[in-house]
C-alpha cells in the first residue's frame, strides 16, 4: 500500500517507518511512504506455521467451507420460548452470556449486572442482592450462547423464559437463535436490571414474543434478498439497521394484523418494532451464525466461523478447529461517546454481535454504510470505502448475493482467512455499541474495536500442528 | 469539463467536434478531447438575453428565492376528498390533470385512458364510450393540477371524489395535494381505467384514504427529516422510494392501529403500502409542490418553480414570471424497457412528478441512488455521481439539510437557474416511469428524460423583456 498520494515525481521512496518519510518532506523533498511491515510481524514460529499452511490442501479446504457459507439460505421462521428451544435452560439454573466461556469472578460489571437481572427475572433470587449472592456462590451455571446454538447482543443473556428468535437456514436445515432486542435506553443487553428492564421483557415473554412468532410461523421471511436490499440503502447491519428495520417492519406490521385480536396490544408491537432503528440486529446476528455454522467442522480450512467477546476476553473459532476457542483480553472501542460520557466509562468490547463481521457484514460492509463511518467515529465515505477494502484483503471471496452500490455492486467480504490476517497483520475491524463499564448505565457510545491477532496467532499455530 | 482521463502528458488538445480526437488518438496520439459548446448554442438572442440577465439584480433575486426554499417546512398532515380541499371540483365536471394546459383534441392515448376511467367513476358517464364522447363533445373541463395547488404522477388525473393527501409549508401556510398511489399493476396514472381500477380508487376513496386521513391529523409528520433519512437510504424520491416509503409505512402502521376498529380493514391498508415501493411517490411530489410555490413570483428570479408534461408539451414556471408556462413539445425518455415492450411501445414523457427534479431530488439526486442509475438504464455508481455533478451546474446552490452520503453529504442541487440551463445548454434530466402509448395497457418501462431547452430559452427572453 502506497501511504500517499503521489502528486508529482516521486524522488524518494520510504519503506517502513514513516518519521522518515516526513523528515524527508519536511525539508522539501518529494517523499513515497510504503507502509511495508514483514509478513507476521517477522515471528519465526508464526512464519512457519504460515509456510507449512500457504497450500493447495487449505484453499481447498477454504474452497469447501465457502461454498458452505454462499449456499446459505437463511429464512426466519419462529419465536419460542427459550426452554422450549434449547431443553437445557429448563433443566438446570443456566445463564447463557455472549463471548467465550468465562466463570463469574472474571466477568466485566455489565455481563454481572445483566446475569443478576436474569436471575430476578427467572425467580431464582427475590432480589439483585440475592442474585448476585446465588451467582457468587455457584448457585448458577453459565455457558456461551455459541455453545447451544445461540446468539446475544454485547451481554447476550439467555435464560429459559425469554422468547428467542429463530433463523433456519433452509440449504443445510441448521438454525441459530437469539433473543429480541429489547430497544433503546436501559436494556439488559447493556447491563440494565431494574424493574423496568424486567418488565420489558415480561412484555416480550408474554405479548410481543407470542404474536411475533405467530406471524412468522405463518409466513417465514427469507434474510438473503433483505440484507442485499439494506446494503443498498446504507445497512451494514450491526450499527446501522434503519433498513432493515424498516423493511422488515413493513413485512411483518399486516402479518401481525392478521394474528392479532386486539388493537392496543397490536399498536405496542408496532410502536415497539417501530422506535428501534436496531430492531434488526439480533435477527441479523443469528442469521449470521446459521450461515456460518455449516462451515464449522471443515477439515484443514482456516476460515473464521465464530468471532465473540464476553467484556474480558475475545475468542474466535476456525472452520477446521470445529469448536476450539482461541481467546486473548479483549481490546478497547475507539469510537465516540454520548454527550456526559468518555473512554473512562467505557467497558471492554462485548457481545456475540461480532458475528455479522464474520460473516462479512458490520466494519467489513462499512462501504455500503458511509453514515456508520460518521457515526462510530472512522470518518466519512471515503473512510467507509477504505475500510471494506482493507477486510477483503483478510476475505477470501465476496459474497455475490450482497452487492455494495459504492463499490459499483461488489459484494461484501467472505470469508476471513486466518492465514491472511497473521500474513497482514490486519485485524478485523468490528463495529460495535460501547457499554459503561458499570452494570446498570447502559450505552455510553459508539466505536470500531479490532479483534486480537492473537487469536489468529494461536489458531494459525494450532492449525499447522492438526495438520501436520 | 475534460473528456478523458489524463493517463499521460498531453500532446494534442482538441476542442469541440470529438471526431477529430478519435481520429488522432487511432493514430496513436496523446489527445485530450475538451467538449466544448459556445454559450447558448451561439444564439445570438439568447446571449443578448443573457448578457443583459447576468446581473447582481438577477442573483439577488435568486437569493430571494432560493432563501424561502430552503426555508420551507413540509409536513403532511390530511388526507381529504378532493371535492373539499378544491371546491370548483364540486362545482363543475372538471377534471385535472399532469402538466401544462392542453385540450382534449391533443391528449396523447393514456391521458385520454385515465380521463375516460375518471368520467366512469364520478358517474358523469355510464361507459368509456359515453365517457369519451362527452369529454370530445366538451362536455368536460380540463386544467392542469397546478393551477389548482395539485400535482399528479403521470396522466395525473384528479378528480372531485378522490381523496388526496395533503402537504403544508409550515414556514409558509401554504398547502399542496396529490392524490394517493394506487400500487403498480393496472392503474389509473398510466391511462388504466377498467372495473379493477375504478374498484380500486373506491377503495381509496371509502376505506383507505378516510383511515389515512383520521391518522395524518392526529399525528402529522414532517418530510424534511424523512427526506434526508431516505437520501441516505438510496432513494432519490421519483424512481426509487423503497426507503421513504418503508419509513412512512414504520411511522403511519402504528397510527393506523390506534384509529383502526375493523382488523381486516387495518389489514388490508397495511398490505396495500406494504406492496409498493413507490407508495412515497405521492407525498414526495405535494412536498416539491409547497417548497417551490413560495418561490412563485419573487420578481426578476430566473430560479425554475415547476417542470411538468401532459404527454404532449412540457412546460416550465420560472419564479419571477409568476404563473406563465412556457412550453415545447415533450422528448421521448431513454430508458429499459420491461419484458416484450421496447421503445416502438413507449408515450412521451408524462406526469407532473418532474416536480421533484425542480427541487433537487431525482435526477439531481442520483448519487444518492445508484441502484436507480440502473433501472434507468443510466449505468452504474460512477455514472450516477456524474449525473449530480451535471445537474449542480445548473443550480444556484445546494441544499443543506438534504446531504447526500457518496457525496461526503454535500447536499442536493437546488434552485435550477433559466441562466446557467441556456448558457450550459446542460438541459435537466429526469428520472421517469414510461407509459405504454396506447390507453389502459400501464407502465411498459422506467428511463431518463431532458426537459427541452426551448422552454428554458423562452423563459429566458421572457425574463429579459419582463426587466427591460
Amino acid at each position: 500500500m502506497i501511504g500517499a498520494l503521489l502528486a508529482g515525481p516521486v524522488r524518494v521512496v520510504n519503506v517502513g517507518l514513516a518519521a522518515f518519510a516526513r523528515d524527508l518532506a519536511a525539508h522539501g523533498a518529494a517523499v513515497a511512504q510504503v507502509d511495508w511491515t514483514p509478513p507476521a510481524g517477522g515471528n519465526a514460529a508464526l512464519l512457519s506455521a504460515l509456510s507449512f499452511l500457504n497450500n493447495e490442501k487449505v484453499d481447498k479446504a477454504n474452497e469447501d467451507a465457502l461454498k458452505k457459507i454462499l449456499a446459505a439460505e437463511p429464512v426466519l421462521c419462529d419465536v419460542r420460548r427459550a426452554g422450549e428451544l434449547i431443553p437445557e435452560l429448563d433443566a438446570a439454573r443456566l445463564v447463557l452470556h455472549a463471548g467465550p466461556p468465562i466463570e463469574w469472578a472474571r466477568m466485566c460489571g455489565p455481563l454481572k449486572g445483566a446475569v443478576c437481572g436474569a436471575v430476578v427475572f427467572e425467580g431464582w433470587a427475590g432480589d439483585l442482592a440475592a442474585a448476585e449472592a446465588l451467582a457468587a456462590g455457584g448457585g448458577v451455571q453459565f455457558a456461551p450462547n455459541h455453545h447451544f446454538g445461540a446468539v446475544g447482543p454485547m451481554t447476550g443473556i439467555t435464560t429459559r423464559s425469554m422468547p428467542l428468535l429463530v433463523v433456519e437456514n433452509r440449504a443445510f436445515g441448521n438454525r441459530a437463535v437469539c433473543a429480541l432486542n429489547e430497544g433503546l435506553g436501559k436494556v439488559m443487553r447493556f447491563g440494565g436490571n431494574d424493574a423496568e428492564v424486567l418488565a420489558r421483557l415480561a412484555w416480550l415473554r408474554d405479548e410481543f414474543g407470542p404474536l411475533l412468532g405467530a406471524a412468522l410461523r405463518a409466513s417465514p421471511v427469507p434474510l438473503n434478498p433483505l440484507i442485499a436490499r439494506g446494503l443498498a440503502m446504507g445497512d451494514e447491519m450491526h450499527q446501522r439497521n434503519v433498513a432493515c428495520s424498516s423493511l422488515l417492519m413493513r413485512i411483518l406490521a399486516p402479518l401481525l394484523s392478521r394474528h392479532s385480536n386486539d388493537f392496543d396490544s397490536l399498536a405496542k408491537a408496532l410502536e415497539f418494532m417501530a422506535g428501534n432503528d436496531q430492531f434488526f440486529l439480533n435477527f441479523a446476528m443469528a442469521m449470521g451464525k446459521c450461515i456460518l455454522d455449516p462451515a464449522r467442522g471443515t477439515p484443514c480450512s482456516s476460515i473464521v466461523t465464530a468471532m465473540s467477546r464476553n467484556g474480558t476476553d475475545f475468542g474466535i473459532r476456525v472452520a477446521g478447529l470445529g469448536e476450539a476457542w482461541f481467546t486473548a483480553p479483549v481490546e478497547m472501542p475507539q469510537g465516540l461517546y454520548f454527550p456526559g460520557y468518555s473512554a473512562a466509562d467505557a467497558n471492554p468490547d462485548i457481545g456475540d454481535s461480532a458475528i455479522l463481521e464474520a460473516v462479512g457484514l458490520g466494519a467489513f460492509a462499512m462501504a455500503a454504510a458511509p453514515a456508520v463511518a460518521g457515526f462510530v467515529g472512522a470518518g466519512g465515505f471515503a473512510d467507509a470505502l477504505a475500510y471494506t477494502r482493507a477486510m477483503s484483503e483478510i476475505a477470501v471471496a465476496r459474497n455475490p448475493k450482497w452487492g455494495i452500490p459504492a463499490l459499483e455492486f461488489a459484494g461484501t467480504p467472505a470469508g476471513i482467512d486466518v492465514r491472511r490476517v497473521v500474513e497482514s497483520g490486519i485485524a478485523p475491524a468490528i463495529n460495535t455499541g460501547i457499554a459503561h463499564r458499570l452494570p446498570g448505565v447502559g450505552q455510553v457510545g459508539a466505536g470500531l474495536a479490532r479483534a486480537p491477532l492473537a487469536c489468529f496467532e494461536q489458531a494459525l499455530v494450532a492449525l499447522a500442528a492438526d495438520a501436520r
